[in-house]
């Protein structure tokens, strides 16, 4: 048993659970893996039980309970200060937790309309309302971050750091809903998509057997 | 002129602003404020030469532009590590952080139906469904910060940390639309409102002369 605990939802659907799951496989961090199937008749018992806010994903470190995606992602990154979880340059860390904040707060007409469900293929669907928006600006994150950063690899921040864990969800909903996006994007949803843990959540979400229909979410 | 610059909104109006100029006011880490009036018919220009989201708050430190109000305030915490931003203790710190990231990307419901106009008075408004969700919530975490980390002080840590300007602005809100609250809940409130600084804001905000309805929030 490892001393740290990762509470999850269904792979094939929770994007919060997604990104400190990464974050913790990229950088070899051990840990155990607990796994919450969402929208079922139990779920939101194990999750009160769980989960402070009755949300996953949930990290247990002993005693401690961190919970939200992000306040994970910090805690582990103090936990772990010789691993360079954010940008080592004090400037592009600073981005990089604003590029992060936006993507924990922000772009709810996407997140609601094209919610993630990374085994299905759904060309064309979701294009709601605000949607464009929300892709434009994510995509010009994406862009500026790879121009002013992006130099020592083909990450945000050139090595994989923080702000690739909190945007990998979107490059599953941008392959899922068909986005089509400009080049620079275009090749970082690639190299997002093709790093190892990623293709094993993947194929994890496939085997899954619960269904939720767009509508319960 | 000093290093730092923070750009803000209408002071009765945004509560995204409130949070870092809080945090900076409490800690009397000496910066410029500029301001852009939100809903004005040059806001979205003005926003968008100011930050690279469109969005208040923003800070600025020589050539560094930090936005989105968390990353500003984790981007202060690291700029002057002797001064307790955050709480001191790993486990209250990780805490904090979880429950300043719920307040950053949840509480739609509040957000939406009980918008900050902190100079208004407006008793029994905004009970659309879900908000009472989101007050219950909200006052747990209250309740649970100062029963488990509160004994140094009358703040969720004990003393005033990024916790409490992540929450400052409901303290706002719930007086505005009268919120009623469990006993520790309402002395939180009270100790929050009875800082120098978030009286300086009030009677700014009071001053202020733009008016925005409510159907443009």
């Amino acid at each position: 048993m490892e001393s740290l605990t990762l509470v999850i939802g269904n792979k094939n659907y929770s994007s919060w659970s997604l990104r400190p799951w990464l974050l913790l496989k990229q950088f070899g961090i051990a840990f155990d893996e607990a796994r919450i199937p969402l929208f079922q008749a139990d779920s939101a018992q194990a999750l009160r039980e769980a989960s402070p806010s009755g949300r996953v994903p949930v990290l247990r470190d002993a005693n401690l309970v961190v919970w939200d995606s992000l306040a994970i992602c910090e805690y582990l990154a103090e936990k772990f200060p010789h691993l360079p979880l954010w940008p080592a340059a004090s400037d592009a860390r600073a981005v990089a937790r604003a590029v992060s904040a936006e993507m924990h707060a922000g772009f709810s007409a996407l997140r609601e309309n094209m919610s993630m469900n990374c085994r299905k293929h759904l060309p064309g669907r979701g294009r709601a309302p605000g949607v464009q928006d929300d892709i434009d600006r994510i995509t010009a994150i994406w862009r500026d971050c790879r121009k002013r950063y992006g130099a020592g690899g083909d990450m945000l921040f050139g090595k994989f750091s923080i702000a690739d864990a909190m945007f990998a969800p979107v490059t599953f909903r941008f392959v899922t809903y068909g986005v089509d996006t400009d080049p620079v994007s275009a090749a970082y949803i690639k190299a997002v998509q093709a790093l190892t843990p990623m293709q094993d959540w993947l194929a994890a979400a496939r085997v899954e057997t619960e269904v939720i229909s767009q509508s319960e979410r």
